[in-house]
This record gives C-alpha cells, structure tokens and sequence, in this order.
C-alpha cells in the first residue's frame, strides 16, 4: 500500500454470478477491465458487490484472479471489514500482501448499538494484528445498511491513536451535513473523505475531499470520472456535468440499484446472465425490466463499456 | 441428526475468550460440561454466543471440540446461519456430518429490507446444496439484532417445499402474538416452536411448543430446566417457577445481557477472564458489575454451576 493514495473515482465493482450463484470470473476480469481502463478504481467486495454474500476464502481467491491476470492492485480498495475480527483481518493482511491501494472496512455490523469503545477495539485489535506499516484503512460508513455507523468521536480517537493506518472514510450516509462535518474537521489533516456518491462529487472535491466510491461508477464511469479529473477546468462545465451525473444516478436509484445495474449490463452487452444476484438479493421483475430499459432509452444512455463486457465466456 | 427432535431448553452457550480475544477452549468445554448435566441442550454459536464474532473456521473448529471431546452432538443445535451462502453451507454441512440435531439458520443480515423471495431462495440453495436427509433447520427469528425477519408466508413456502428439513424456529421477537400465531398455523405440523426466552417458557409449552432457547439458560439452567421438565406436574407449582424464572431474567435484563452473563460467571466462578467479550462488544463498567453484584446478593442468586466453572486453565 506504499505510494500514492487514491484519488477520484472508485466504484464498488459488481460480481457477475453464474446461474448457480457461483462467480462468473470471466465476466468480473472483463468488467474490472473496462472500469480501469475508464480510469476508475476497484473497490471490490463492496455493498453493491454483494460482498457480504461472498465467503472469506471467495473473495482472498478472486483478489488473487484479479492479481494474476495483471490488474493494478494499486488502483484497488478492496472490502475487508467483516463481523469477526478474525476474518476482517485474514482478508485485510491478504490485500496488504498483494500491495492494494488501501481497504475499505466496515464496522462489525451484527450486533446493534455497539459502543465507540467497542468499535474502537475492533478496528485497533485489527490494525496491531496485521502490524504492517503499508496497511490504509478507509473507513465505511453506511448506516442506513449496516445500521452500525462510525461517529466523528471514533474518528478522532482512531486518528490519533493510528495516523498512519486510519487513511480516510466513505461516507454512505446520503447525509450532505456529516460529509461536511468530516471534510473540516479531518480532511485538512490529510484524512481522505470520499463521498459514497457521485451526486456529492462535485461538492466533495470543491470542499477539498478526495472524490468518491460509488455504485454507478459500474455503468457510468467514464462520465464520474470526467468530472473528477475535469472540475477545476473553467471550459469543463462542472455543474453542467454534475447534473448530467444526477440524471443518470436519477434513473438507477428509481428500482433496486444492485439488480438494476445488473440488468443493464445485462440488456445492453446482451448477456443475459449479467442480471443474477446471489440471494438474498433478486432480480428485477420483468415489470421493472422493461421500466429500466425504457427509462434509459429516453435518456439515451448506453453503458459505456457495454461491448467490452460482451460475450464473456462463462 | 437422525433420533428425537431436540425439545426443552437450550441456550446459546457464552463464548469465552482469553485476553487476546481467542477462544478459551478450556473454559468453553467446562461451560457446555455443566450445561448439559443441568440438562440444557447447547445451542452453541447463537447470538449471545458472540457468534458473528467467530469466522467459520472458529466455529468448525470448536464444534470438533465438543465432538472429540465426547460432548453429546444430539444435544446440539449450532448456529449456522451466515451472510454468505457459501459459509452457511460449509458450517452447516459440517454440522450434519457431526450428527449434530439440528441447526439454528439465522436469514442473511447484511441486506436490509429484503423480499421474502430472496430469503426463500438462500434458505432453498443451502437445503439443496447440502442434499442430507439428516438436516433439520431450526429458523432464527430474530428482528431486533437481524433487523431481517422471517414471515408466516416464508415459513409455510419452505415448510411446503422442504417439510423434512425444515424443522422449527426459535422466535426471539420478543412478541407473544408472533409466537402464538407459530405455534397455532405450524406446531400442529410438527414445525417446533421454540421461544427466545424462558420468560415465554411456559405459556410455549401451555400452548403445545417444544420449549425454549435461551440466553438466560447459560446462568439459571438448572431453574429453567425443571419447569420444562414438571410443568404438567400438578404439585409442580408451574406458574411459581415461571415467576421465579422472571425475577432472576429481570436483573441480567437490567444490563447490557451478554457481559452481564459473563461478569456473572467470572464472579461466582472466581474466574475473571471469563468476564472478557470480543469486540464490538464490551464488559460491564465498574458501576454496572457492582450494580449487578448486589441486585444478584439481593436475590440470594447463585449461579448453579459456577463451582464447576472455576479455575479453567487458559
């Protein structure tokens, strides 16, 4: 995790099943390609991965799929925060090993109302464990899933305690004031913010933050990502292009977002087996199917590296 | 898990740890011991188990513990269900070949807000996969920590596609009138109904369930035990033992459960470690512990097999 921190835009990359429910790895080297070669980065095994339907040993097997086949492990942020301590940090040490950019870890997320001094010991019990200089840790905040969140007090501590390890956050929460929050309070003190939407991009990065790590990178990238390396530009239109972004994120966050992205790479690299969910998460409905295509049909959009994800083999 | 279905009490047996958050295999070997010559049925790795606290491996691992070391796996009823369907297999499977009685599936908890679809297909794809007469799944109804639940509906679809497997539930919803309406559509089927506390034990059995499991037992067995055992007794005194139950059930209610349980044991067992949880969770404060201590004194309570619990080697 030695050299540059990340920057811009990552996206939580979907993983492609097989009809019985196995990882399409075809399918995902196809699609982790075409999100690098749109210049943007791999947060692998992240909500919208269904990352927490994947197994420890899965996912340490598709971190190394991704390795050997020469993706970047630079440009990588893999999610590695799980119930168990000891599970968060086999897979955290994996990513370390293989040289990722950096992980993104959420808290322990069974039980409820937990304490800041719990969460705490989680997250320090985790980083002594490992006790690898190059280990970066950007925090996951995503209460309205995990319903276990991580307040600005546990970022205090937790820099204070870690400042090499404690990199940065994600923050999840939809809630525009408490990525303000962390922006002033830790940003200047070189703790990456990235929103957890491109509806906050703009915004993010004129507020100083680092960019953001969001869903719709996996239909959308080359666009998020143009306003990330574009927004200081005066001929860029940055606001022009956020609203375009808006637009987009408008039509997805209409259905179920993971299905519904899915779908869409589904119908427009016509392969269908793009759209199956591990359960517990489905399928849209054909109803819902046929609203999608419509909707983006009338908003022209064509997924960007469609044909590059076509006619994967299985 | 041929033979006779599990009835009665169990409880989702502590986990105790060592300073460094491992597991003291030691004191947990004592711990089930006592439990199941108080004849309590070890419902190991539930929530109040710290289960989601353990990786798989943990969990297999110390299942062939229980087994190399002669504990009875027809009195177990482990904890099986994962987020991952991949991991619910694997530890499911390895239940089954242990000959374990059945198993207590939570749904996958990641989600928030899914359909009861998903949740039929997760439970249908660990059945199939697993393909073993001998598997009976106990659901684990559990909506205030899961915050995902299991419906009417679900049960009877599973119950209707895979009447041999699906084998029960323990409804720790804390809500009579959802364990009324188990035990009036699907006990008279042979579905068991067990309550998530001994607090409903009674009225359980009254209305023909199979008994309880329940976090209490860990430290009231023996109590809990006898009114399973002689509530049809007429000089039982039924509704004075389930009162007396009550009372002992509302001072650990009055704490943080889990460490109240733990510091209770590491106090009447003279055995502090045992006071230790692995984060997220934490021990009682000073205030709690001293609180807990005299409201325990107050009512005389004595922990039954706290002497059998002492001075566990590490």
């Amino acid at each position: 995790m030695a050299g540059k921190k990340p920057s811009g835009v990552l996206t939580p990359v979907l993983t492609p099943f097989n009809s019985d429910y196995s990882v399409s790895r075809p399918r995902f080297l196809k699609h982790c390609r075409a999100l690098i070669e749109q210049d943007v980065g791999l947060a692998v095994f992240g909500t919208n991965s269904e990352a927490n339907s994947l197994s420890v040993a899965e996912k340490r097997h598709l971190l190394d799929v991704l390795a050997d086949e020469g993706l970047p492990t630079d440009r990588m942020m893999p999610g590695t925060g799980c119930c168990a301590i000891t599970d968060s940090v086999e897979l955290t040490r994996h990513a370390v090993d293989l040289g990722c950019a950096g992980v993104l870890m959420l808290p322990p997320f069974y039980y409820k109302g937990v304490s800041d001094e719990g969460l705490y010991r989680n997250y320090a019990s985790i980083i002594d464990a490992i006790g690898d200089d190059r280990l970066k840790i950007y925090l996951y905040h995503i209460p309205p899933v995990s319903q276990v969140g991580i307040s600005l007090n546990l970022i205090e501590r937790l820099l204070k305690d870690y400042p090499g390890a404690i990199a940065g956050i994600k923050d999840s929460s939809g809630d525009w004031n408490n990525t303000a929050a962390m922006l002033k309070e830790f940003q200047p003190a070189g703790f990456d913010v990235f929103a957890g939407s491109e509806v906050f991009l703009l915004r993010t990065l004129r507020h100083g933050g680092a960019g953001c790590i969001t869903a719709t990178g996996n239909v959308n990238a080359a666009a998020i990502a143009r306003l990330a390396a574009t927004w200081r530009d005066d001929d860029a239109g940055a606001d022009e292009q956020q609203s375009a972004l808006d637009g987009v994120r408008g039509i997805f966050q209409k259905y179920p977002m993971i299905p519904a992205m899915k779908s869409a790479i589904a119908w427009q690299a016509q392969d269908p087996a793009w759209a199956v969910l591990r359960p517990p998460l489905v399928e849209l409905t054909a109803d819902q199917t046929q609203a999608l295509r419509q909707d983006l049909s009338a908003a022209s959009f064509q997924i960007q590296n469609a044909q590059a994800l076509a006619h994967a083999d299985a």
